[in-house]
């Protein structure tokens, strides 16, 4: 049995005391927050503080906060025995201060009364020597069936490519959504191709599943595109996805 | 009971064959195709021809082929009492020239070998009068729960929306899958986010949903990542999309 105690309120600390709340092998004994508030959505269920002073002794703590956050939270904890680890895409090990650390990066967005599946979310682990991070190992395991050990500098890699196809996709979807509302047309319309063109890369590689105009250079298509766009930077975007995608074509010949 | 001819034997061609095939209300009669090899695939189960001449009578025939090859075709096809409708999201209803003319556009990207559930994609009509919108309604119907009539102009829009959508977020994947392969990392970690960003739009807006650097203008970490891309296209992508996402969240303030 591993003892897990929460720093932090929001999202991701949500999302981590219900999964674990399931586990028989890991058990949560305290979450640790600032806010009075959001604190009482985990104190039914379990101690709860306001000062790190009152800690309780825990075989991993869970830093769920923001990167910012990470380095300050970590100065103001007195040293542990157990393994402080931080659940950051970006914030090297080092960054904490305790002699057992770790990382414990499950790799997804989390979002407010929207549940998740751990056990397909990738978690993304490192630690200062081969022990921790077999514990680690173990309750990283008790969540995902897909548990890896990540180096801070990959760990950083991975991140930028999330910003890609997290962010920058989100962003396509906010600009087919302008396109609908300018036009008096529901954005509904587009979901199902949402979730289609992202589930198709379970089983199919993005290089193949790559179809429209730029793909077949299709010059006609591209500069009838163009002219219909209104906004500057979606013409600017236009091009250059385009260009981009013609480039990695053109690669392959 | 309608009665349908497909013309075309690609990817759109076997998905609607496939899904009509089990609809009491709607009887496929015949498949024309050009090529002999994929005309196989509909042989056993319909007739099949690879004239024009030999077209059976029908109430509607679609025409489930590229945009470029759908005004050809429709020339080449002598006058029919039935609707001849096209299947494509750029070409007008014009294009084709029989009196009884339509469009039946489902807003989906359809795949080699994976099913879909029609019931969920979007069907835009266009016919050019009320009683041939009415049996294309009644064909698209029998396939989805969302149908609706579009103009030529609105479809025009929806499919430059959908190369946003489409399109562009899966290149935003290929990059992923490129920063991925520099560091020899499995692009199987990111696929569970993929995902999770399309599925997230269902009940949260795009806008809403946003996170990351660019949102919250963290700079600092807007520069590290562009210090990090190798290639210069993945660089000016970065800061336009960046570029983009903060001025659209700097007209919510």
């Amino acid at each position: 049995m591993l003892s897990v105690v929460i720093l932090g309120t929001g999202n991701l600390a949500k999302h981590l005391f219900d999964a674990f709340s399931t586990k028989k092998n890991v058990q949560i004994i305290q979450v640790f927050g600032r806010n009075s508030n959001v604190l009482t959505y985990f104190e039914s269920k379990v101690s709860v503080t306001k000062s790190l002073d009152e800690l309780l002794e825990a075989d991993v703590y869970l830093m769920a906060v923001t990167d910012d956050a990470i380095s300050n939270l970590s100065k103001q904890i007195k040293p542990k025995k157990g393994i402080l680890a931080h659940t950051s895409g970006t914030v090297s090990l080092d960054a904490i201060l305790n002699t057992n650390r770790g990382v414990f990066y499950p790799l997804q967005t989390f979002t407010k009364d929207k549940s998740v599946d751990f056990k397909s979310i990738p978690i993304c682990l490192e630690a200062n020597n081969t022990k921790n991070l077999e514990i680690l190992g173990q309750l990283a395991a008790s969540l995902s069936n897909a548990v890896y050990e990540i180096t801070s500098q990959n760990r950083k890699k991975l991140h930028l490519a999330a910003v890609f196809v997290n962010n920058f996709s989100n962003h396509m979807y906010q600009i087919g959504s302008d396109i609908c509302a300018e036009n008096e047309l529901s954005f509904d319309l587009l979901k199902p191709l949402i979730v289609e063109t992202a589930e198709k890369i379970r089983f199919l590689g993005p290089k193949s599943a790559q179809t429209g105009p730029a793909v077949r250079n299709d010059i006609k298509t591209m500069q009838r595109h163009l002219d219909e766009l209104k906004d500057p930077i979606h013409k600017k975007i236009y091009q250059l996805m385009s260009e981009s995608i013609k480039q990695n074509h053109e690669k392959e010949l």
